[in-house]
């Protein structure tokens, strides 16, 4: 099941989409007033979800207020996190080579998980304009990475426990101003500018694909493919890293946890292949769907 | 001026404390209803900052609701910081220096400021118990740290205007696991367990001292004397961090800002002198108070 946030008629409704994704219905539908996905992830309860699965199968004359995904504005499923974004980093081997070549350090393999957050006021929407920062860096870069979204406040979670945590998957895009992040040797401030943070289109729900995960990750730019990667290849998997850090952390629901990004960013190409104003970027992970976003100014 | 958060019967008030800081006022008795500091923070007006400082003179049996301060209970300022709190790493130069030689790094004057951020779902209360955490660490440190309080949003701030932006200090323990900290790379992780970011004991309004603020800053262990230096002494100045970060990212009311720890930290000790459960730690920055905590289980 995939759920999303959407406009029509500049009204914000979230909904659920239909079988093949051709209509959206809103969850007013199967009975709920939820006033923004925060809500519904921290409050719908299994019979509730059961319901929103159970609308999802309908025919649209048979739902009210269905709309067609040709006339709503998708926007990002969750616009203003409650708390920073936890971001694993180097967490694909490919892409812990590439970067080393870039940082020109040794290559190591990561032993211990690299986690930083990324500041987020707002997240970008959909088909949102990422401003380039052209005040503060010459080395926009993209990450195309699956986020794990966090249904209940979770601390000491024991390995086979981690999928009860889960409420579902989206796609973020990392944007990075690689030089700032380096300089500022902590990457907290390259990866936090305003506007760094498209998300979505949609969540999926964590019962509607494995655990964990194993799906196709790529990303292109102006249609060129760049990234191109599985889930499946993460050093550190959500499990270990869902544990770990709940042995000294409690994880709130609604946290988003960011899962490292593969090769093929703008910074492993030789010369690198920064991001410029007009790009067209996507972030396109299997079951989820595109994250397609403009870089602007 | 200075504001605090406490308890009187379980009761929970905004106050400000009278001239000789053996009253504190309900903010109630200048007419105003907030219900958490942070929307002081956001909503008070000049005028409104004006009667509180009004109150603040006036003679306790004049003031309805006044208590000693023998009677209340002192708790955080800000309860739940709306987002992380944004961090200064390597901010004095005789920490630096402490902070290589424990990290078996060459010293060097960091160039750039060193940001990084420290997740809190609740500050610690004055008084309050830092968790040990010793499934995660044996290396528990203390910073004794200026925290800076944003007033309104904060997007492109030139340095004559910083002032204009701030709605005042605090004290922050910026708890650190030290090994946690440098093992998984990024500081992140090892600054951000459960209950370690205690804050208080009270928010001293920014027109109460000069700009940039010159304070005596000290931490004390037991008692004994660790750290002694003076917020004068920067690396990387306030005014040089808000117009820096603002330059890229929009700084909400109600950040919090932590300007980084000067020497005199467990690490810096040779041997190292980390925290034991059962110690009293004291962060005390002239002006605002002291932060007193004690280590738990």
């Amino acid at each position: 099941m995939k759920l999303l946030a959407y406009e029509v008629d500049k009204r914000s409704f979230l909904g659920v989409l239909n079988e093949d994704e051709t209509w959206v219905y809103p969850v007013s539908a199967a009975g709920m007033e939820y006033r923004s996905m925060k809500d519904l992830i921290r409050e719908a309860g299994p019979s509730e979800m059961e319901m929103l699965d159970y609308i999802s199968k309908k025919m649209p004359g048979d739902v009210t207020g269905a709309a067609s995904v040709e006339e709503i504005k998708v926007v990002s499923p969750i616009a203003e996190p409650d708390q920073d974004i936890i971001c694993l980093g180097i967490n694909y081997m490919d892409h812990a080579k590439e970067s080393a070549r870039f940082k020109k350090e040794e290559f190591s393999k990561p032993e211990k998980a690299i986690y930083f957050s990324k500041r987020v006021n707002r997240t970008n929407d959909p088909d949102g304009i990422i401003p380039a920062h052209k005040n503060l860096t010459n080395q926009l870069d993209y990450e195309a990475e699956l986020a794990v979204i966090i249904k209940k406040d979770a601390k000491d979670v024991k390995p086979g426990e981690v999928k009860d945590y889960i409420f579902g998957y989206t796609i973020m895009n990392d944007v990075s101003a690689r030089e700032v992040q380096t300089e500022h040797k902590q990457w907290y401030f390259g990866k936090s500018l305003d506007g760094f943070t498209p998300l979505g289109p949609c969540i999926m729900t964590a019962d509607s694909t494995a655990f964990p995960p194993v799906l196709k990750i790529q990303s292109k730019v102006n249609g060129e493919l760049r990234q191109n990667s599985n889930t499946g290849l993460f050093i550190h998997g959500i499990e270990e890293v869902i544990c770990e850090l709940t042995q000294g952390m409690t994880l709130k629901a609604g946290t988003i946890i960011a899962t490292g990004t593969p090769a093929g960013v703008g910074m492993g190409f030789v010369p690198p292949k920064f991001l410029e104003t007009g790009d067209a970027v996507e972030c396109i992970i299997e079951g989820i769907g595109t994250l397609r976003n403009t870089v602007g100014e």
